[in-house]
């Protein structure tokens, strides 16, 4: 066990957790947030789930897609292709040797980037606010990435 | 060399090994069901791959939707969207020292969820049987995440 | 930070921050490509994004699919579908102890299988190309997989 202990005592492998953690809840909301909006706007994919508003037909119109619904879905996936790669290649950056401010610094700049993101996608705001919070996680991802492959280089 | 052996030499973190690899091995099957069900039910989506069905419109008719490919897809997605989070938060949870029963609890809880959640999605059951499994592994996600957060907190 | 610094001074696990790291680079490209598709070809589907075209009507007509996008988002899913299981079970495969010409071996065949499959579905090459390209890439990870549970196995 000690290792491990110490992994997690490390402080930026500490940071990384926590960092981590946070942008994971956060992605794993969106679920939550389609399932609300499936709910309330009635908007079904699968016929089992469209059960209990009763049989056949009356039931039939349930199974239809939803603007609000399928905002949600792309800002679940667009989560899916920028968080994975930022806890991936965020993982061995902390095992990279880091300075903590530096590593703080990406850490904070990438999950606040995301989390404006999910707003400017879900109210929605008007364009360029989504595409540059997108722009400055995808460069943190990319500038942690830089550092990696410059550290373990061994191809 | 030492240090890895040490760390897979952890029993909490070789729990982790064994359920992660379980469950993405699970996730990589669905790809699996996906190409059975797109050459037994003649449904592509890419024109090169209806090529040897012949050429032209004699061959465009198989370029079509058809629901079990496309409920296949949604498990898959639906797979990636909460065994992503699982992987990720359950990694930084094995190096934060839980006790072995519990982390146990934790794997066989989510692993058993996500298999049901297959099943349940593929032949289809009837509702709320995919929706609890789906809401099994949330939790135990979610109580992990709770678990690391507390543990590394540094923001 | 005696212990991170370790871990990344252990050749098998800096052969597979390397490999990683690249093929993670080369998944985050498959926004950046569509991206350039979604602008070349005026195919948005968020009303938002083509606010830049004017307003009412003639923006409206820019809301479409394009099969070159389409094309591009069906790789991207198809690399997070591949590349999340290897990332994650590579992790723990690194942390068994392989050889480190065993573990290159398995890390070289699995990225220049992803590269090949990009430019396969991105091309198009025809088929088996691809089919094979996928196939490849998910058999080395099914083989690091049971490596991992062999090494780990903790039920």
């Amino acid at each position: 066990m000690a290792k491990s202990t110490q992994l997690i005592d490390n402080e930026v492998f500490r940071a990384y957790a926590t960092y981590t953690g946070i942008v994971l809840l956060k992605m794993m909301l969106m679920s939550l947030i389609t399932a609300y909006f499936r709910i309330t706007r009635k908007a079904f994919v699968n016929p089992e789930d469209t059960a209990s508003f009763g049989k056949g037909e009356s039931a039939k119109k349930f199974l239809r897609t939803d603007p609000d619904v399928e905002r949600v879905r792309r800002g679940h996936l667009n989560d899916l292709e920028n968080i994975v790669p930022f806890v991936g290649i965020g993982l061995l950056y902390a095992l990279s040797g880091p300075e903590l401010s530096t590593a703080l610094l990406h850490f904070r700049i990438f999950v606040g980037a995301r989390i404006f993101h999910t707003f400017a996608y879900l109210i929605p705001l008007p364009q360029p606010g989504r595409g540059l919070s997108w722009a400055v996680g995808y460069s943190v991802t990319f500038s942690m990435a830089y550092r990696v492959l410059k550290t373990a280089w061994l191809l």
